[in-house]
């Protein structure tokens, strides 16, 4: 187990990390933080926390390195780029990587820091910015059991939920299937709300019968009133699910598995983001089907 | 208000139509039946139904006749066939149509009875067989909102929500974008489950995280579980989610509204169901996309 | 072998039908004619032509009568609506069906015209409006052989290449498989050259590499040209082309043959239609997924 | 102008860099050459070549360094990798990559090489391994029109068409745009065949029929024979081709370029790649489609 008085850094204060890093240093660790844009560290500043001119000297004054990054090449750069984290002197440093990547991505890193005598787990979660204020994440670990068991303490900090995968790369591939099941619920009711409207449906009415079956999520219900609404303010902006939607299928690709409708979505999404939308929420997806059919109803 | 004297025919006892005509029956209507297969209607006979020779037949004996079929030509050939419903005598009756079709479809249904001086209305309904049975299942109206009235203590035996969509075709639009995001459900959970599992996560364990998200619905909880288990029994044959994915695209490319995901999925299932999977539950799709990933996992 | 003094009907005289009406008279048979807007009728009048006042009509005058019509609904409609051929007294005549449709259409169609003693032959033709007017198109024909062997001049007077395909319905698929190399190749152009244009490479530039490799065919150097000198005059309509894409997948379902970039393309060009560009050529959808992709380079 | 005495190596000698570098060494280039799998070199020993030890013995042997190899990640293992290239003295050399890569993997590559004080060409080939023999490739260039000048007469030893395409990048895109083009007619006619074939029509005679109309590219003549002949010896792997199509949907991806039929054929190709065929030639495809829809006609 490890004490709170154990050491911990945090990379990537952007939307998720900032609230993620509060809760880390609410719950007593000795914190030390860097973002590449500076002042979004001032509020972690006044709980405490560090502010470190450079990733080498957060690795410098830890033990354990949170990185919550936009993607792998972003996290291979805070580690192996100029001033990076494992310029760092000494061993032994536990990476602790909770970014959205591709399981070939997360196995590199670990190979990267593996070299550097680091160990490395990874540790994707779900829910958005609600969830990582309130520290009930739900959080999806790959990796070796023994360092996983290190970093519980801390990991409950920020989730209410810690999954142990399976081995590096478990929790990777699991957090795309989840994010897979995310965009599907997505494009699945923009597509029928699409139909219905150009049908001849209201999309009040529309969504009043959908959540009365056995489809309705809470996804779903957020998602509904988001169209009936049309208010597209991003809790999940649309270039990131893009983005994910990418990861999903280089994955299927590198495990030989077909992902016939997830590729078709990814279509739709470079279409939506094309057209000026990647800012907005992922449901912004309706816009751009509703756009393409053109306005009301068809018949 | 229609009095429960008043006298109803129902055509089509399958799976789903058996039970609904028996809740027809408790709740006091005289009832008429007819089924291609007579013996299904056994039951019904012991309920007090009488069992007609022929469509034409079940006409003569009522006011308002259900059907409850495969296809809109099913429907048609009930109505227009040889002994069909339309050649019975006299004007006023009301066809109550409850099968799953498409909106053009329908409207070519209404132009039939409407020149044989019948009116109509479509009523598809959602929920399975339970729900069936119970007498709780949704129905979405299309048609007069007068017609609607005079069936409406008819319909409230067999279902609990009835929702008055608009005019003809807005019934069967609903219907459709419903399907459409059970189908999106289906096909969802059956691309993140070959990719976890084939990414090295346990069936069981990825289910487990699915189900502790805002994407758990009730139709995920069953096919997770149905899955795990390997237990394809159908509640929904997959070679009838086949069927209305085909009539999704046919309303969407005449209503003007490209539905690329659905495409993608309406191809996958004519893949299962070229193997030999169409008798199986909807989900079965699962095992469509896992044999041809290969067994185990992939890294 | 059928004299040049047998009797033959044309029903169907469109950008397609016309000029291959007039080859027929040209050739000397005796010819009576029928299309809903009389005055496209005028030209073959001239020619010698009998102009009919219904399909019936055409049908007393004739031995074989051809149909060359937008979809099967039309021909059923010509042979089985009101004053349709059907209705003529006498048997043993021969519907020669040159109309693009599905083979499970087809086959219904046989069943129609053998309750009223007829044969059938199905003929659709590949080649345009140019092949038309010269007589050398190519015809697929399914059906009887000795059925065939009857109308084998009258077809020469066409086409010049006559491929006998197998029974009816092999003509069918024959010519739908046929469309979909066709419906790939005009995709295919369309998303290569957007995503050319898009990586800032000149059109021009682009389409004189295309040209100078194994994947140039006639139709790809015709549809270069059009892409960069932005001539979209319809050679081959795109509502048609869209239409026929349908027609593929129907055929493809119904026989369990997975169709996953034909089912793609379809939406792409349901898209596209339902954005205007119906009544441009089939290689205008290069113009919609540019303007999806937005203008100009996009580094 | 480079004259003949200017100093080339030459790393990678598969398929295509074999004989590609066995036409420079003809020409009388100075040649050093390099290859992982040493033997592969002992043909252009036996030409003159001298024969290194690592990829930075080329670069300090050669003016111009030609790489012909798998990926992105290859290149940047010669380039940057130990004892790579850019590790010999002195600025001043060419990179000429003649590889299959992105754009954006490309002008990586150049900021890479160009910190290292060096110039980089792209010019990846069209063409298989006849035309490599023969010294006719097609070659896309990208990058300085001075540089290409430079090595212009070293081009004319493998290619005997150079198109200059613009930027770094271009020719990258250029040859992805191309490689879509060869994808969608691989596809587009194993979706025609396996449409034909399960209709009932002999795949002979559905070959005899496309190859007499405007689709019949060199190409498609070529592939056609194969499915006949069920002969699928690789003339350009599967695997290959697989991963060129995630090339082309990346780069579609940046620069927001949707290409929907592209991406549902990359998920056929997944889907055929881990059934086994991925050594076999690309057209093998078809046996994918066709095993999935079952064997023979389908009605």
């Amino acid at each position: 187990m490890m004490a709170a008085s154990r050491r911990v850094g945090f990379v990537g204060l952007g939307l998720m990390g900032a609230p993620m890093a509060a809760n880390v240093a609410r719950a007593g660790f000795p914190l030390t933080v860097f973002n590449r844009s500076p002042h979004k560290a001032a509020p972690l500043k006044d709980m405490g926390a560090h502010v470190a001119m450079s990733p080498m000297e957060v690795a410098e004054r830890s033990d354990v390195v949170i990185t919550m990054l936009t993607d792998a090449d972003a996290v291979g750069a805070v580690l192996a780029g100029d001033d990076g984290m494992l310029a760092a002197a000494g061993e032994g440093r536990i990476s602790l990587d909770m970014s959205t990547i591709s399981p070939e991505q997360s196995l590199a890193l670990e190979r990267l820091v593996e070299e550097h005598g680091w160990r490395r787990l990874e540790a994707p979660v779900y829910g958005s910015t609600g969830p990582a204020r309130e520290g009930t994440l739900g959080i999806l670990v790959g990796g070796d059991a023994g360092v996983l068991a290190t970093c519980r303490s801390l990991l409950e900090t920020m989730g209410s939920r810690i999954f142990h995968m399976g081995p590096m790369g478990a929790g990777a591939v699991a957090k795309l299937a989840f994010n897979l099941l995310v965009a599907s619920q997505f494009n699945g009711l923009a597509e029928a709300m699409s139909l219905a409207v150009k049908g001849g449906v209201d999309a009040r009415a529309a969504g009043e019968v959908f959540l009365a079956t056995a489809v309705a999520s809470d996804l779903l219900k957020r998602k509904v009133g988001a169209i009936v609404d049309e208010d597209y303010t991003p809790a999940f902006p649309l270039k990131h699910l893009h983005k994910d939607l990418g990861l999903m299928l280089q994955a299927g690709h590198a495990l030989g598995v077909s992902l016939p409708a997830t590729a078709a979505i990814h279509e739709t999404y470079t279409g939506a983001r094309s057209r000026g939308l990647g800012d907005l929420d992922s449901i912004a997806v309706y816009r751009h089907l509703a756009e393409l059919a053109g306005e009301g109803a068809g018949r």
